[in-house]
């Protein structure tokens, strides 16, 4: 969908916000993309990451996703307004591994309140994408005054 | 609920499972608990795993609840199977800060293919603990042989 | 939980508005408890509703703990308050036969503009009862003047 | 996505299957289009079908979205087998009401035993289309032999 911004600044509101998540650089990912509805943050597989098998760990697919979604839905609240996940569900279609990870949030409906996004992780390697995770989220706006 | 184990080896099989995440290592969670259908893994609120705001970043409390929840489901599956998450659903009931998060995972219903687990995250700080999260899942028996 | 009323008037609201729907009377659906933040609601399993195999279809299931988590939610809620659902997740873990379907609806923590509430179906044969869904959904207030 | 069928009589198969499901007629669903891996059922909103704001209620259109999302799986899947819904989550974005729902149902992931499929419902009224559901769901093939 093709949203309009509401105010010049939300692309440094939001690259202000991501440099504050130190979890964020914990996993090594970084803001790729920020335009108004539409996020993508990348990161790099890497030993300190991985489950079991050796895969990225769910928890960090989530993760870059959740952000995702909640930056892509802040990108068209208030300008005073912070960002909080409600919820989300996540299905993992395919291990996680390669060269790349990227994750990407889509706003599907941006409301006063509430904004419903939309997510996917894609996994890079050797020039091949392989979707492996697709998310639905509830995100709410907070506003610093209450 | 009340399950009996399949064989006496689950609790060795999930912990040297566990040993094997570095995910786990990274974010500094250890296992507490291995029951049959039960998993409870614990971790301490750092800086480094923090989000905007100073709280746990959502990431970090998914990533440990959705462990213990997929490790519950291994207690109870065959010797030879590996778990997968299929898919999991999260309500964020508050925000996760203070002194331990506990992480729970508990199969609700136990099948030859799928488990279905239910999980929550509780913040302990000062002695009083807070609910933070509360999980709905799906994991599934992987066989070594397919 | 246990959940304090905020006014005397709880029950009648909730009982004046599942007279109102009338999808609960297609489905035969009538409203057998109301307490502060718990709603039970039965039917009797009928042809009309069944699904291919002749079990319950899921969207009369779902529909019921909806239907139950949602005024377990506006039992909590303001007076002048009405209830909309925000996005359910269920999972379905047996067919639903029998002689009775009981969907029960539980706040699991109310806020302001948002309550979590988990719900859950049982069928009863004989006796004998089957948990045949699980539930965690969110339900929002909407205030009559906005 | 596009998908191959995997044998001549797999719309049939659905149609057949679909005329089973009484619910169906109850709710006066019919199953417009069937693809491989896409599924469209198309309903008249009524008032046996309202909630108490006179919307068509969430069950209704859980109902048509989820046998969409089924039925889309089920024309991946072997000739034998039949499609059981494990889970699906549902964010209910607008009010249905208008003169036709129509529910769509997209396979996102086919696989053995399992498959992932997106759906979505939208109103029509005087000609405007509004998407009042968003779905993602997991289903699961089932052998008749076991």
């Amino acid at each position: 969908m093709e949203f309009a911004p509401r105010y010049p600044g939300f692309e440094a509101k939001v690259r202000d916000s991501f440099a504050r998540q130190q979890f964020m650089a914990t996993i090594g990912a970084n803001l790729a993309v920020v335009a108004a509805g539409e996020v993508e943050i990348r990161l790099r597989p890497d030993p300190r990451l991985t489950q079991q098998h050796g895969f990225l760990h769910a928890g960090v697919v989530i993760a870059a996703v959740d952000s995702a979604c909640g930056y892509s839905a802040l990108t068209l609240m208030e300008e005073a307004a912070e960002v909080l996940t409600v919820e989300l569900k996540v299905n993992l279609l395919a291990p996680a591994a390669g060269d790349s990870l990227v994750a990407r949030g889509s706003v599907l409906r941006a409301g006063r309140t509430l904004t419903i996004c939309s997510g996917e992780a894609v996994a890079e390697a050797d020039g091949v994408e392989t979707t492996v995770a697709t998310l639905l989220t509830t995100m709410m706006a907070v506003r610093g005054d209450g």
